[in-house]
Order: structure tokens, then C-alpha cells, then sequence
């Protein structure tokens, strides 16, 4: 999916979002974000499901994910781990196919090989995130969270471009400590956490705004803010 | 001090404003807010000298408390204990005037008994502002920061309207996980924590733009963002 302003979105910005586990290009989560950047902030949006997401057929290993996935949940076990090891298998086969995206968006005429880039994903999207962050120079400015360290301290120690990072404060799924570690991970100098209290699911409305306003400071438009 | 809009005034919210220790009511990082906040959101803003500090006259308390903050200073000594018990004398004092600050600023008629009354400091700001929003009900939403949780806890816990609190991540005087327990002690169940990469001194600007966001969410005008 590709979003661009009615007018004006001559080289804008480029935001790429990444959807959370489950989730396909075309959620309310990315829909609803995608139109605040591209009306607010004049930017173009890109969204790519996930391997074994959205209109993409699973693989073997994609079902056995999910099998396992269920099988923990129905259990009662903490999903944690096995989160971690499929965002890892995940992020195998997603860096490339974004990296080839985007080679293929800078080739359009309204977006060109010149223009700043910024990275959207939290959850799912902060797994792959940030490996393609880590080995992407063209991703200039990121927003990511509600994930912790395992497995992405060593990517995240490779990032330098600016960070905004979710956070929440009474998650469910993602240990505190944890999430602190992997923000703390981040090699940038300019990184700010915004951690809010709530639940996993409970991701405040008012973060798109400020995911605006974090990447029109960073890509170099102003956000109307 | 006592700063309103040109128009438009009338019942508008009220914002107090309690600067940081060393500083005065007219200090740069009071001014540059206080300006945003009247200007952007319509608010009516009003700084007090803390005991001791600015216009004010000190006590032989006061002038105790900096001989053994100078003496720690020039020893090299860490100065937490000593700016906790600066901040205890201090709030005794200072959430009596501040409660009495508000009684007259709301005889006013451009101001009124009925308005909202929202609350912005950090370091000593919230060395004081803790204590004082804690037993003072008139103040529906606070933004503090830069402090840890050392003697605030208790009223921290008491307190349970929205909160914004600011740490730097990297402060070479507040612990970080003595902020964060700070952070979590307050029993608000609308709190949001930013941290920024940097130290003490370097909160960012850009900060001063979301707390007035805040406000304008809790106390009911818009901020224009």
C-alpha cells in the first residue's frame, strides 16, 4: 500500500509501517496513523503485510508458529518466547522484502532516491524494525515499542538516527524491565520514551500525534504542531 | 506573577508554575513556558518565589541548607540527601503559600472559583508540587519530572489525576530508577512518562510543546496542535 498526498508530495517525506503480530497493511492501526502522516504532515506512507500475514500465503514454518503461539496461550505459558523466536524468523524474510520496497518506491517519480525516510512499528513492527533499522542507512528517524530487548539489544546498539519509543507502563506481555533495556539498547543520542499507563492493547490515540510531530521534526516538515 | 491572554481570558485555566532550585519566579525556563502556555492555549499562568529563592528574603534555615549544599558540592559528595532535605523543608513551607497563591489568584474575577487548575515543575518544582497536588484538590492535572522517589513516594501514591512527568535518561543527578519508581508511585491511572536521551540540565524544548498539549487536554482548551 502506498498513501501520498492529494497535492504538493513531490519527494515528501517517506514513513514506512510495519503492522503488529496478527495484523495485515490495511488495520485500523496503520490505516488510522497513515492518514494523520499523510494529511497532517504531507508525507508518503508505505505498508507491506508481514510474511505470513494479510493476503500473503504462510509457509510451513509460518503455520508452525502459529501452532505453537496457540498452544502456549491455551496453556496458560508465558507467550514471550515464542514471540521472540518468530519475530526473529520473521525479520529474516522481512528486512529484505522492505529493503527491496523501498528500492522500488524511490524509483517512483513523486518519491525519487533522495527524499528523508522514517520507520513506524511497534510490537511485531519493532521486531523487524529494528533490524532493518540497524543495516538501513536510508531510515533516518524511527518510531518503535512495546517489545523488549531479547534478541534486538545487538541491532538496537547499532542505531544512531533518532528514536521515539511506546512504552507500556502495565503490559501484559512485555516485562518493564524489559522494554526499558531495549530503549536503553538504542546507540542514538536523541531518543525519547513515551511510556503511558495501561495495558498492551492500550496504545493512547494521542501517540499518533506525537509520532507526527517526532517525524516531521527528524524528516523536515513541519507537522502543523 | 500573574501572566494572562490579551482576550479571551475570562474563567480560563489556570496554570501554576514553581521553578527549579536556585532559580526565581522569573527565570528563563519559567518565562519561555509560561509565554507558550498563554499564548497557545489561552491560559492564565502564575509563578511564586519559593522560600528562600528570588525576591525572598532567606531563613537561617535556608542559609544552612546552602552552606551544606555548597559544602557537598565543593567535596565532590553526591548532593541527593542533601537536596531531599532541602525539598522537605521547602514543601513545608511552600504548599501553604501555594494553596494561599491559589485562594487569591481565584477571587479574580478573570479567573474565578470554578475554573481548572492545572500544575507545571520539575526538580524542586516537583519536590514541592508532589506534596502540594497531593492535598490540594483544586489541581486536576500535573506535569513533574527530573526528581526521584526519595520522601515523595507516600504523597505520590495520593495523588490520582493525569500526570506528565519528564526524566532525563541519562542525569548525573537523579538516579534513573529512582525516577522511575517515582513514575510508578504516582496512583493516577492517566500518567505519562517521558524520558529523553541527555542529562539534568538538557530537557529538551520541544517538551515544553506537550506539556502544554497536557494541559490542554485536561483542562479543557485546545492547544492548537
Amino acid at each position: 500500500m502506498l498513501w501520498s498526498p492529494a497535492s504538493g508530495s513531490d519527494h515528501a517525506p517517506l514513513v514506512l509501517m510495519a503492522h503488529s503480530g496478527g495484523q495485515h497493511k490495511r488495520a485500523p492501526g496503520i490505516l488510522g496513523r497513515a492518514h494523520r502522516f499523510v494529511t497532517g504532515c504531507g508525507f508518503h506512507v508505505a505498508a507491506i503485510d508481514a510474511p505470513g500475514h494479510g493476503d500473503r500465503p504462510r509457509t510451513a514454518a509460518d503455520e508452525q508458529h502459529i501452532a505453537v503461539l496457540r498452544q502456549a496461550q491455551a496453556a496458560g505459558e508465558p507467550i514471550s518466547p515464542v514471540i521472540v523466536r518468530l519475530h526473529i524468523d520473521l525479520a529474516a524474510r522481512a528486512v529484505l522484502e522492505w529493503q527491496a520496497t523501498l528500492n522500488a518506491l524511490q524509483q517512483l517519480p513523486e518519491i525519487g532516491a533522495n527524499g528523508p525516510v522514517g520507520f513506524w512499528g511497534i510490537m511485531q513492527g519493532t521486531g523487524i524494525g529494528v533490524p532493518l533499522t540497524a543495516v538501513e542507512p536510508r531510515i533516518t528517524a524511527a518510531v518503535f515499542g512495546c517489545l523488549g530487548h531479547e534478541s534486538l539489544t545487538e541491532a538496537a546498539a547499532a542505531i544512531t538516527v533518532p528514536i521515539e519509543f511506546l512504552l507500556q507502563w502495565d503490559d501484559e506481555h512485555v516485562e518493564r524491565q524489559s522494554g526499558l533495556a531495549l530503549f536503553d539498547a538504542f546507540a542514538s543520542t536523541d531518543k525519547t520514551l513515551h511510556a503511558n499507563a495501561g495495558g498492551h492493547f492500550e496504545v493512547l490515540r494521542f501517540e499518533a500525534g506525537s509520532a507526527a510531530q517526532f517525524f516531521a521534526r527528524h524528516l523536515g516538515r513541519d507537522a502543523g504542531a
